[in-house]
């Protein structure tokens, strides 16, 4: 059996990139550190600000929450219900149970309830991909959050994975602009809050094992709507590279955020022409009214679209089986252990 | 069956990144006009240039010296004789044969010969990959042929797929000098010769489509020596996004070059310190003695080693096996007709 690098007790996880086997205390220690050296190294957070968590209830916003929390930060959680069908009522059950039960504050916010849509009717009117609307969803109300409950800083739960897929999509593009805006930090400008990612030097199976080993329940469904994106597509192309060359991925993220990011940093700034404010929320903009605004306009008041009707081919088959069986397990009670 | 997007006659190739087919006449065009463009672009070469070809061999090296002559410039061609055993040999023998068969002037070096080592040898002592010792020999004695030749320009045959692949790899790492190097042209400066990549716009299946219905023979295999190089990861990698999203391959070269190569132009110039005559050769250098002049001091005159003892693993078992194939073919007059 393989041992702990550190205390040559069993190891529970083997993490070829460090070409070294942990087990679960060391495991935890690796991930605090790794925490503890992003946040210092980009200078994320003070030891007094008040943190707002993105809160999805999947295992990297839930283990970035619980990891600030362990350093002694003080964080409230904000989970946006995005009308996802069961995905999202399951999501907003972890994230509600981990927050009871560490007594920590969760404002929750229902996207159709406050604002009359949700991310599969929008992706239905707009005709465009879910994602798009969710994200733009997100962002505004997270920076809204932020603002007005008086926070000093948004962090959300992006892993190494999440970024070197975004970072590698926007490589294939050389979209330059959005390569200088991808960055662990993003300082408070022109009205919009302060936002960072702690996770960027861990993977999705450390956070993964983070969650089991701190006996953290999380949603582990991919979104439904998202099956068949090309960020999947990305992550899969470096997954095949970091087989090859353990340590490819970090390299790719790490050496971007250290030797190109400085390149670029002086087009991470504020947008030519600056900003004003929406005139319908307030929220700074390049035009008169806010992309969220906008899209609210358009997708307020039509009927909600079951999931389903939203998803295509493969994406579509899954999600109805899964119903399928999560039903049929329910009517035969088999259901009560999960 | 299939049709010709120029002139609706049956098809003999599909191209996805084109979204369309393609007759023999009109890839033909297709292949012309993209070299055209590349050779306009980026101001490649004048209509009076002397030009001197690095030659493999392979498809490539073959076509961009059938399409400069095609195109009505004067070109010469370069083999180099590396030592890889009977690929060298039959790779030689196809660039003779394109050669003659054309009436075009081709110069010969072997390594060997001239220098008392072979690529083979030169991994073996150095105990580095051969593709490092290769790449080395191979951009010095091409430097200097053009120079003491009094040749305008280098032409070397490096295609999408290469220029893609090695631009991934130095992307995973942000190479950024290196990234910054990595252009269709690099003008002659400080005693270098001008070099340029007409093939930049063009697929290796495109190259070998041109082979193939302009009547060219050519090196097929791989080389030995380069069989589970990374290079070759970077190339499946990229051709897994391809499959995708057709195009995405020739946007990530591309786009580089319109983007982000103008953001490093000011990397691209002398190195840092200047630079002097190499003691032994003459060449410019940035040290006392170059990188060749070190390499050959190092190697020569070593017994010559065979492939095979090279080779590690999968590779060798591949290369005894053509070997172990072809000798038995031979042997039994099957080889006649091939």
């Amino acid at each position: 059996m393989s041992k702990c690098r550190v205390c040559r007790e069993p190891a529970i996880i083997d993490l070829p990139r460090h070409n070294a086997n942990f087990c679960a205390e060391h495991l935890i220690q690796l991930c605090r550190r790794q925490v503890e050296k992003a946040v210092k190294d980009h200078d994320m957070l003070a030891p007094d600000d008040k943190i707002l968590v993105a809160v999805s209830g999947g295992k990297d916003s839930l283990a970035v929450w619980d990891l600030l929390i362990e350093l002694g930060y003080q964080a409230d959680g904000f989970y946006i219900g995005l009308g996802i069908g069961e995905y999202s009522d399951s999501s907003h059950g972890y994230a509600r149970c981990f927050a009871d039960d560490r007594g920590l504050s969760l404002r929750v916010l229902d996207l159709r309830d406050e604002y009359d849509y949700d991310v599969p009717t929008a992706a239905k009117v707009t005709r465009r991909v879910p994602c798009s609307a969710c994200g733009l969803s997100k962002r505004h109300l997270f920076d809204q959050a932020a603002l007005d409950g008086g926070y000093d800083v948004v962090v959300t739960g992006h892993n190494l994975d999440d970024e070197a897929a975004v970072l590698f999509g926007n490589t294939l593009r050389w979209d330059v602009d959005y390569l200088a805006r991808q960055y662990p930090v993003l300082e408070a400008r022109d009205g919009f809050p302060k936002k960072v990612k702690p996770l960027v030097r861990l993977t999705e199976r450390e956070m993964a094992a983070w969650c089991i080993v701190r006996g953290i329940d999380y949603q582990i469904d991919e979104c439904p709507m998202a099956v068949g994106n090309k960020h999947l597509a990305y992550k899969e192309a470096l997954n095949a590279i970091e087989r090859e060359s353990p340590g490819s991925k970090a390299a790719f993220y790490l050496e971007f955020v250290d030797k190109m990011a400085p390149l670029l940093a002086d087009r991470r700034g504020r947008p030519e022409g600056g900003l004003q404010h929406c005139a319908e929320c307030g929220a700074p903009t390049t035009g008169d009214v806010c992309a969220f605004c906008k899209l609210r306009e358009r997708v307020t008041g039509h009927e909600a679209v079951p999931v389903e009707l939203v998803l295509t081919g493969a994406a579509r088959r899954a999600y109805v089986a899964a119903r399928t069986t999560a039903a049929a397990g329910a009517a035969e009670g088999e259901g009560s252990d999960r």
